[in-house]
C-alpha cells in the first residue's frame, strides 16, 4: 500500500546504476515577488523554513555524513540504501510552515497529521528545526552534529522509520498503512474544543475505502464541543507508479465531490514557491477565520446548521524542487519523484553531482550558521513551547490521560442466589454500568458502534446521552443529539479510526461491534497494536488508555443471521501481536463481564478484546465470586464438578471458555453428574484466554505447575471453546497434558438455523460433550454405551424438532442448571 | 454491520409481547392516476408485480403455512422466530420490476445486485414469480404449495438465509457483510459489453469505507469494452436504529457528492406508488437511453472523454406499504420498519390481525389464481429464459467459465545448472509468464494491484497491455490504456471486490498485494471463502475460477519499510476457513513459483494464497525438479542434506517453508556440513503448507506415515517458517513428532533495519539455526561448544556491521550455496 519500489526502496544503492540520459539539477532558486498577504520579510522567512526543511529531508534520505556539505559530496557520504519518499515532502513542509504562521499569529493550538506514506523526512526536519527533536533525543542536538545524527539515523538500522511513527515528535499517527489520517484527526478533535488538527491527506491515500468514508466524519464534529479539523488534500497527482484518481478528474468534479462531503474547498495550486506561499497564506488565513466564525457562532449557544467546514486542496508538483530530469526521464512533477529521485547517487558521479547541486539549491549556508544551527530567522518562526506542533501534548496522549471515574461495578451486578438460578443478558447489564461511566466522564469517554449499540443491548447508555449527530434530524429520528456521547456510523473503519484518534490523544473509549464483522478492521487493529508496541519502546512516550472492544452478537448466536455472520477469528488475529499488548477475555455471564470490563477500563496501553453475549444466559457467579474468578482468569468451578475433591485427580476435565461453551459444558456436566455418579468430573472455566499461554510467552500465562494442577497431567480434557478450536492448541501445545486436550469449537459449519442446532453442527453441544467424555475416558465407552446412545438420539431429536418447529427443542431451550437447593 | 436486532431478529416471537398503543393496518391500496410513460395497463401490471413481490416477501418473513390466506390467520401459521428485513424490500422489488420492464422493452441483458442487508425476501419473491425458483428447486413449484414451501424455508433451519446468498437464483452477491455490492457489480461488468448490472446500494451500506471508495470504479469501466452499471441508491433513510448520513444531508449536497464521484444522478422520490412507478419508469428509460448513447459513441471508435454515467437515487419510505403504526409508534418510513414491523404477530392478536390486513392490502386474490399460481398478467411481465435476472447465467459464473490458455510455464523457467548457482527475482520471472497469460486471454483474465504491480516486479505484463484507465491522462503518465488488462487503484478493497465480481461471473484473475496489507481485506476474503463453501453445496451452482493472491514484498523483505509493513498473519486468517476451499503455497524460488502459479490458474473454486519474494534469491530447483517438488508439496532436498541416506534416520531435520527461511536453512546446512561432518542432516522444504495438516483435516494433508517418514518420529526438527511460528504448531500438533518440532518464524520483532538483521531479530538466521541444532541434538552442546560460540560471535558481528554500514555484512550478502561442482 505504501511503497518502496525498486529504484530507491529496496535495492542496495550499490546495485543501481545510472541508465544514461540527461540528468538535470534544479534551476537556481529564485523567490519571485508574488502578491499576497505575506510581506517580503515574511515571505522570505516562510520560504527559508521551507527550504531548510526540504534540505533536511533530502539530507535524511541520502546522507550518512557531511550534512552541511562542508566538503564536496563523495560516495562515502551517501547511504548504501536510499529510503524514504521525497515526493510528498515539499507539500508536507509547506503545510507545516504555514500552520506555524497561523499558530504564531493567532495563538492557536494545532496538531499535525501527515497522511502521505513514507513522508517522515518532512516532519522529522520540522521537529528538528523546532528544537523538539533535540529535547527528546539527547544524541540529536540542534547543531551540525545533531543534523548529522538526524540524517544518519533515518531509515537506518537502529534508527527511525521512513514514515511518521511513534518515534516522531508531534505525531500521533503512523504513516505506514494508508487510509486513517483523517479519522485520527477527527478522533483527536473530539472533545478538544481548543484544538485544530491540520491533516494532510495524500491523494493516493484518498483512494482507500477508509479514507473515502472518513470525509463524512464532519457529521459528528460539534463546533461547540469539539475542535476543528483542517483537511489539506495534497494533490501531487501521483502514487508510486500511477496518477491518482482525484488528480485525473476535472477540478470541477473534485470540488463537487468535496462539497458533497460537506466541505468548502479552497484551492492552492502552482509551482512557483512565492506564488504558492502567498496563495497558501491566504487560504490558511481564510480557513482559520472561517473556523473561528463557525466556532464562535456555535459556542454562542445557537444550535445552528451543520457548518460547511473549510479545507484546502494543495496542487503542487510531486517532488517539487527536486531534479527535473534524471537519466533522460522527467522526474519532478511525475511519479518518478515519488521516492528517491537520484537512485544512483552513491555510485554514479553525475547523480551525485546533481544531488549536491540539488542540496545546494536550497542555499544551506543561509539557513544554518557556522555550527550548523538554524539561523535566527528560522528560530523566530518556531511557536512557543507546547504550541510547537512537534511538541503538542495531544500527540503524546499518555501525558494527558486522566483516570476514568468508574462507578463500583459491584453495584451493577445481578444477584445470584445459586448458580444458574437466574438469567440475564450480559451486555445489557454492562450497559447500565457503561451508562453511568458515560455520565461520570462527560468529556473523555466515548462509545463507538457501527449502528449496533442497541442491537448489542447497550441502549441504556442512551438514557443519559444521545447519539452524536450534526447532520439534519428527521421527524422520526430518535436519540440523536448534538452533544451525544455515542458515535454510530455504519463503518467499522470509522468507528475504529475515530476511537484510535481519541485514545492516541489521551482519552478513553469502547468500540462495540458484531464479532464477525470486526474482521473488517483487522488491519487497523494490527497497526494500532504495532503502534502500542513500538511506542512502549520510545522513552518519552507515555502509556495511553487501552483500546477496548466489546464483541457481541457473537458466532454462537448468529444462527439466524447465518454463515456470513459467523466468524470468531478475530481472536486469532489478535493473538499474533505482541503478548505485552493484547488481552482476550471471554466472560461466561453478566457479573464476570462487569468485572472484566471494569478491569479493561482501568488498564493502559493494551488492546482488550472482550467477547460477550447479548442473549439471556444463566448467571453463574455472584459478584464476589465473579471478582475472584476474573482475578484468577481461570479456575475450577467446584460447585459444578463432581467428586472433584481437593488433592484428588478427576477422571475428566470439562473446560470451557465463552458463554455458550460454558452453558453447554454445564449442561453436559449435569447429565454426567446425574447419570455417572462415580465419575470424577472437574469443571474448569477460562475467562482470560492468555492464562493458557506459558508464563514465559505472556505476562498472564499460568506457570506450568499451576496449569498442570488445573488441567491435570494426564486426564482427558474436553475443552468447549468459543472460537476456532485450533487456537486452544496453539496456546497450549507446550503444556504437559496437551496430547489429552480435545477441543470443540467453531469449524465453519454454519448455516441459518437455531442456536442449539448451530452448536450441534459444530459438535460442541452438551450431548456431544458427553459423548466426548465417554469416548475419551478409558473404559467408559463400554460401560456407558447406553448413555452414549441416548446422547446420539437426543441430538437427532433436537435436530428433527428444529427442522419442524423452527426453534429449539424445549428440553434444551428451557434447561436450567439443576441446583439441589432449588 | 447488518443486523437483526431485538425486536424481530433474534428473540423468539413467543417472547415478544405487544407494548400496547395503537397498531394500524395499511390503508386500502389505491393506484392513483399519476402521469408518466406508463399507460394505465402497464402501470397496473407493473404495480401488480410489485404488490405480488411485496406480498411474497411479507409471507416469507411471517408465514409457516396458510400462504394464500385461504383461512383466517392464526398463531400457528406464524413462524416462531421472525427474521429477514422488510424495510428495504419494497425498494428492491420496485427496482426489479422496472428493470424487467426495461429488459423486455429493450431486449437487455441485465444482472441484479441487491446490496441492502437481509433483503433476501425481495429477490426470492421475484425469482419465484419468474419461475426460476421452481426450475432450480423442485420442492418449490410456482403454485400454492410452492409458495408455502418458499415461505416456510425462509430463514428457517435447513432453509435459506435472510439475505441474498448462493442459494438465491440470479445472485452473485451475498448480502451478509455490507460494502461490496458496487464492486461486485463493476467486476461483473468488466469484459461483459452486453451486460447491464442494476446495483441497488443501500444508504446504510453507503457509509462503509469500501462502498464509499467504490463509486470511483467508473474510472475503470470502458464503455466500449465493458458493460454498464446502473447504481440505484436506495435512500430509505434508515439503518437499524439510526438515520443514514446520505439521507440527512441536503439533497443538493448529495447530488454534488454523486456528481463528484462521476455520476449524473436522477432522483426518484415519493410514497405514492403510482407516482413513483411513473417517475421510476421515466428514470430507467432515461438511464437506459443514456447508457446506450454512451456505449454507441464509445463503440463507434471515438476515444471520447470519460462519460458521466447515469444513476438513480430512489428516495422512498422505509418499509413502504407496511403498517404505519405499531404499538403507538410510527413504523412505516422510520427505522422501526427496518426489520420486522409486527414482532408479536404470533402471540398478539392485534398484531396478527394487522398482519393479515397488511397481507390482504396487496390483494393477493388478484395476483394468484386458485392454485396459487401467479396470474397471467404477472407472468407476462417475465422476460424470456436467460433474460430473467433470476436466471442470468452470469450469476452462476461456473456455467460460463472457460479454461485459460496457459503458455507452458516450463518455457519461462530459469536454467539451474546446480542448486544456488544463479539468482533471480521470483516474481519478475513469474511476470513474464503472466504477461503471456494476459496476452493469450485478452477478454477473461485481469490482474489487480493496489499501485503495487511494478513494485512487486510484475511489470513485464505492461509489455503487452497498459493499466486500465478511463480518467484523464496527464503528460507524464505512462502505461495507462483505455483497454488495459491491469487494474491498479490504491484500495485493496476495490482490487478484491472487483476481482470477486469478475470471478463470480465466470472469469479469471490475480490480485497481487504487499503481504502485510492484504489484512485490509481479511473480512472480504472471509466472505468470499464462505460463498465458495456455501455455493459448493448448492446443486445448481458450478465451480468458479479460484481467487489467486500473489503476496510479495513480504515480511522478511520489509526490513527497510519497518514494523508497519511486516505481517505474515493473513495465512492464519486463511487457514481458519474450510479446508476444501483454501490453499497456501510458499514457493522457495522462481521455478517453483512458476509451477505453483500454473497450478493455481488451472484450479477451480479455491482461494490460492501464494507468497513469493521479489528480491534476487538463489535458484534452487530446475524446472523439472520444481515440477516434481511442487507436485509433492513437501520433500527432502537430498542434495542439501548430509549423510541423509535412504532408509536411515537423520540426526536432525532442517525444515523450511518460504524463500527467506529456505535461504537461511540452506546457509545453516552449509555451515553444519562443513563443520560437523559426522552429523546426519536432512533438509526438507515445504511448498504446500496444507501438506502439514493431517489427511483427515485437509485434502492435501500428508498421511501420518508419510509425515513421519519425512519429519522422523523422534528427531529434532528445526523449522524455519515464513509466518508466525505457532501456525506450524497449529498445523502439526497431531503429528507423532510434534514435541520435537521447533519453529523459528516472525514474532513481531520488527524495526527498520537490513534484511539479515531482520532475520536475526527473529532468531531465524543461519547462525541461530545452527545454534538451535546444537542445542537440540542430544550431545552436541558440549561437542560443538566452539562452533556455537562462533555462531554467537557471527551474529554479533553481523549486527554491528549493520549498525555501522547500514547494510548487511558481506559474508552474508554475498553468500552462495557452496556447490561442490563450482
Amino acid at each position: 500500500m505504501t511503497h518502496m519500489a525498486s529504484a530507491g526502496g529496496d535495492t542496495s544503492a550499490d546495485n543501481v546504476g545510472s541508465k544514461g540520459g540527461e540528468t538535470v539539477a534544479p534551476s537556481p532558486y529564485r523567490l519571485t515577488d508574488a502578491p499576497g498577504p505575506l510581506d517580503r520579510d515574511e515571505l522570505t522567512s516562510v520560504d527559508a523554513w521551507w527550504r531548510a526543511a526540504n534540505y533536511l529531508a533530502v539530507g535524511q534520505i541520502y546522507l550518512m555524513s557531511n550534512p552541511l556539505l562542508r566538503e564536496p559530496l563523495a560516495a562515502e557520504h551517501i547511504k548504501p540504501r536510499l529510503l524514504g519518499h521525497f515526493g510528498t515532502v515539499p507539500g508536507l513542509n509547506l503545510v507545516w510552515v504555514h500552520a506555524n504562521r497561523a499558530i504564531r499569529q493567532r495563538g492557536l493550538n494545532v496538531a499535525f497529521v501527515a497522511g502521505p506514506g513514507h513522508g517522515g523526512p518532512g516532519p522529522n526536519a520540522c521537529a528538528w528545526l523546532e528544537g523538539t527533536y533535540s529535547e527528546l533525543y539527547s544524541h540529536i542536538p540542534r547543531d551540525g552534529a545533531g543534523m548529522g545524527a538526524l540524517f544518519a539515523q533515518f531509515s537506518f538500522p537502529g534508527g527511525v522509520p521512513s514514515h511518521c511513527a511513534p518515534e516522531t515528535p508531534g505525531s500521533f499517527h503512523e504513516g505506514g498503512e494508508l487510509g486513517y489520517s483523517l479519522l485520527h484527526a477527527y478522533g483527536a478533535a473530539l472533545d478538544n474544543p481548543d484544538l485544530t488538527v491540520f491533516c494532510v491527506v495524500g491523494d493516493g491515500e484518498a483512494e482507500t475505502g477508509p479514507l473515502a468514508a472518513s470525509w463524512h466524519a464532519n457529521k459528528f464534529l460539534n463546533p461547540a464541543r469539539d475542535g476543528a479539523v483542517l483537511p489539506v488534500l495534497a494533490l501531487n497527482e501521483y502514487k508510486i507508479a500511477n496518477p491518482t484518481i482525484l488528480a485525473r478528474i476535472p477540478e470541477e468534479e473534485l470540488v463537487s465531490l468535496l462539497r458533497g462531503y460537506g466541505y468548502d474547498p479552497l484551492i492552492v495550486a502552482g509551482s512557483d514557491p512565492a506564488a504558492v506561499h502567498q496563495e497558501m497564506a491566504t487560504a490558511v488565513d481564510t480557513c482559520m477565520e472561517r473556523i473561528g466564525q463557525i466556532q464562535r457562532a456555535a459556542r454562542g449557544g445557537t444550535d445552528g446548521e451543520r457548518p460547511s467546514w473549510p479545507m484546502i486542496v494543495l496542487r503542487t508538483p510531486k517532488g517539487w524542487t527536486c531534479p527535473p530530469k534524471v537519466d533522460g526521464d522527467q522526474v519532478e512533477g511525475t511519479y518518478r519523484a515519488h521516492q528517491v529521485p537520484l537512485p544512483a547517487a552513491r555510485t554514479d558521479d553525475t547523480h551525485r553531482q546533481v544531488l549536491e547541486q540539488w542540496l545546494r539549491s536550497y542555499r544551506p549556508e543561509e539557513l544554518f550558521d557556522g555550527a550548523g544551527r538554524p539561523v535566527s530567522e528560522l528560530v523566530d518562526l518556531v511557536p512557543d513551547g507546547d504550541r510547537r506542533m512537534s511538541a503538542n501534548p495531544v500527540a503524546n496522549g499518555g501525558m494527558l490521560v486522566r483516570d476514568l471515574r468508574l462507578p463500583d461495578w459491584r453495584d451493577y451486578g445481578v444477584p445470584v442466589d445459586a448458580p444458574g438460578a437466574g438469567q440475564h443478558e450480559a451486555t445489557r447489564v454492562l450497559g447500565a454500568w457503561l451508562r453511568d461511566v458515560t455520565a461520570a466522564n462527560p468529556d473523555n469517554f466515548l462509545t463507538f458502534a457501527p449502528d449496533e449499540l442497541a442491537s448489542n443491548r447497550l441502549q441504556d447508555i442512551l438514557e443519559v446521552t444521545g447519539r452524536d449527530w450534526q447532520a439534519e434530524i428527521g421527524t422520526y429520528d430518535t436519540k440523536l443529539d448534538r452533544t451525544g456521547r455515542v458515535i454510530e456510523v455504519l463503518s467499522e473503519h470509522m468507528c475504529q479510526g475515530l476511537l484510535e484518534g481519541y485514545l492516541l490523544t489521551g482519552r478513553h473509549g469502547v468500540f462495540t461491534c458484531y464479532e464477525a464483522f470486526i474482521h473488517i478492521i483487522d488491519a487497523m487493529f494490527n497497526q494500532h497494536a504495532k503502534w502500542l508496541d513500538a511506542s512502549a519502546q520510545v522513552p518519552w512516550r507515555r502509556p495511553i488508555a487501552s483500546l477496548n472492544y466489546l464483541l457481541s452478537s457473537h458466532v454462537w448466536r448468529q444462527d439466524h443471521n447465518g454463515f456470513t455472520h459467523q466468524d470468531p477469528g478475530f481472536l486469532d488475529v489478535v493473538l499474533n501481536k505482541k503478548p505485552e499488548i493484547v488481552r482476550v477475555y471471554l466472560p461466561p455471564d453478566a457479573n464476570t463481564l462487569l468485572s472484566v470490563y471494569d478491569h479493561c477500563l482501568r488498564s493502559k496501553h493494551y488492546v482488550n478484546v472482550v467477547v460477550a453475549g447479548k442473549q439471556p444466559q444463566p448467571d453463574w457467579l455472584s459478584v464476589s465470586d465473579a471478582a475472584v474468578h476474573c482475578a484468577r482468569g481461570a479456575g475450577i468451578w467446584d460447585w459444578a464438578g463432581h467428586n472433584d475433591t481437593l488433592g484428588s485427580t478427576p477422571d475428566v476435565v470439562l473446560a470451557c471458555a465463552g458463554d455458550v461453551p460454558t452453558l453447554e459444558t454445564l449442561a453436559a456436566a449435569a447429565i454426567l453428574r446425574d447419570r455417572m455418579r462415580d465419575l470424577r468430573i472437574r469443571v474448569l472455566n477460562v475467562v482470560d484466554l492468555m492464562r493458557l499461554l506459558p508464563e514465559q510467552d505472556h505476562p498472564h500465562g499460568l506457570p506450568d505447575r499451576e496449569f498442570d494442577t488445573l488441567f491435570t497431567r494426564d486426564r482427558p480434557v474436553i475443552f468447549a471453546f468459543h472460537g476456532y478450536p485450533w487456537l486452544i492448541h496453539r496456546l497450549t501445545y507446550k503444556r504437559t497434558n496437551h496430547a489429552e486436550i480435545h477441543v470443540r469449537g467453531y469449524k465453519e459449519k454454519g448455516t441459518t438455523t437455531t442456536p442449539f442446532d448451530m452448536v450441534m453442527l459444530n459438535d460442541m453441544d452438551r450431548y456431544h460433550l458427553v459423548i466426548d467424555v465417554i469416548d475419551r475416558v478409558p473404559g467408559l465407552r463400554e460401560k456407558a454405551a447406553g448413555l452414549r446412545q441416548e446422547m446420539v438420539d437426543a441430538r437427532w431429536n433436537a435436530r428433527t424438532w428444529t427442522r419442524e418447529h423452527g426453534e429449539d427443542i424445549p428440553v434444551v431451550a428451557n434447561w436450567r442448571w439443576p441446583d439441589p437447593s432449588r
